[in-house]
């Protein structure tokens, strides 16, 4: 199966990347962006054909080494 | 309007980060995992109603800075 993780910032935890990012393309005349939050994604394979099992796995996968649950929320897509 | 951008490396480019990860997560335990890359998420408002002006503004950020359109693809999200 096929799945996606999704890893964001908690709301109120400082994101100077994405502040960073937010002047840059003010600099170049996207004036029109506020609340840019910069955060990361993971694409994979898992093994398996039971989508409630893979989940529970990438949770714990999540828990453990892709995210850091103090300062971050996570989200997981799966398809077929 | 909210936006998501989600970035990720195009098909046969070279994703060291990503081989580390699924190093990690093998020595975690999480053996059934393959083929990861990772990538970046930009969340942000754009300012404006028009879907299709935002879409095609949006566009241009990713070619400009968002982006490398040499080894990266990208896809937008948007919603009201």
């Amino acid at each position: 199966m096929k799945a996606r993780v999704i890893v964001t910032l908690k709301n109120g935890v400082l994101d100077p990347q994405g502040q960073a990012i937010e002047g840059s393309l003010a600099g170049l005349g996207f004036g029109g962006v506020s609340g840019i939050r910069q955060g990361k994604v993971f694409d994979f394979e898992i093994a398996g054909t039971d989508v409630e099992v893979a989940r529970s796995q990438i949770m714990a996968m999540c828990e453990k080494l892709l995210a850091n649950t103090v300062i971050e929320n996570y989200a997981i897509e799966i398809s077929n």
